[in-house]
């Protein structure tokens, strides 16, 4: 079954939901009240239980969620319930810091090909991962690799992007600092640290 | 002047708009039409208007907005207009990957003062700005940093911002994967990047 017409900002907060759950039972916690998960998550309890009410009726009144079983079904909502296999291509400074960052164990993602252009750095390995030739990209199809993390300097990135919905690929995280266009089966999503600290100052009181 | 009740979204936007005309006018170009700076962004052409709305007009029509007049006007409203000093505490993999990171040039933002814990790193130059110790964040105050971009271990990150608050601190980019609790008046953006990728699945086709 697809949910249709979920808001993205409902999607990303799940992601947010799930983090905290999977912190929260590392502590040992079977079940947490929607207050303490709000709390723990930063997140209005209302906008919780909306943004849970697209899928059905999580909690209990009165004894809150289960957290194995919220966990699960969160999991099963954003397809995160199977291993899902993705490749890095550009292993400059960001793209090594990406490869060695422990933040994506806690999704269980498995980060299963690692692409650049530089031959010093092609035939390296990296925590198990030989860096292979971005030529080689095309192969990501028969892989069966449909997720790609995009840690290339800006000029390439749209060829990149190119190459990689040619091979298959249907989500794309973007971390060069620009759009990209794909066609409209392919998910992108953008992060430009420099812009989000660009949104900073607006909020800063001037003095 | 401060604009109130403008949506998050919208500022966000703005920022996307910004880098557009940079990038734009670095190619020469004098005066862009809403249509063209839509395709350029990624953005409908209503919604970079209705954006504008909330800030006066900007445009000309038939001619189109100056890139050159748009980008002033939308430095200013992003408290861009000014050089912007920022903290980075963290220089782990992806700290030293933030610092070295070409995007920021375009924002004209000036990383002023980097910290970490290690012994090993403290007192290291990189990029001309010598590694300092955490224990020093108070000095933050007197040097009039505001901003600050966090880039470490989830265990500690509380701590830090807990730190970064009391230093004076305003706005903090927070690229630890957790939540941060701070006071109202002190507005955090947190970038999780396997919390984005982890988005990903979800608009993926089932095969």
């Amino acid at each position: 079954m697809r949910y249709r017409r979920i808001p993205d900002e409902t999607i990303r907060r799940l992601t947010i939901y799930l983090r905290g759950l999977l912190l929260t039972s590392e502590q040992g916690r079977k079940s947490i009240s929607s207050q303490k998960l709000a709390d723990y998550v930063g997140v209005n309890p209302w906008q919780i239980r909306k943004d849970f009410s697209y899928f059905g009726d999580f909690g209990t009144r009165g004894v809150g969620y289960n957290i194995e079983k919220l966990t699960r079904e969160i999991k099963r909502i954003l397809k995160l319930d199977v291993a899902q296999k993705a490749a890095l291509v550009g292993m400059g400074n960001l793209g090594s810091a990406i490869l060695t960052h422990p933040g994506f164990g806690i999704y269980a993602f498995d980060i299963a090909a690692v692409f650049d252009v530089n031959p010093k750095k092609i035939g390296r390995k990296i925590k198990n991962i030989t860096i292979e030739d971005v030529s080689k990209l095309w192969t990501l199809k028969k892989r069966k690799i449909k997720l790609a993390i995009m840690a290339v300097p800006r000029p390439v990135a749209q060829e990149t992007a190119d190459k990689l919905v040619k091979a298959g690929v249907k989500g794309i995280l973007n971390l060069s600092p620009c759009y990209i266009s794909v066609p409209k089966k392919v998910k992108v999503i953008t992060i430009d640290i420099a812009m989000d600290l660009a949104c900073l100052p607006y909020y800063m009181p001037t003095s």
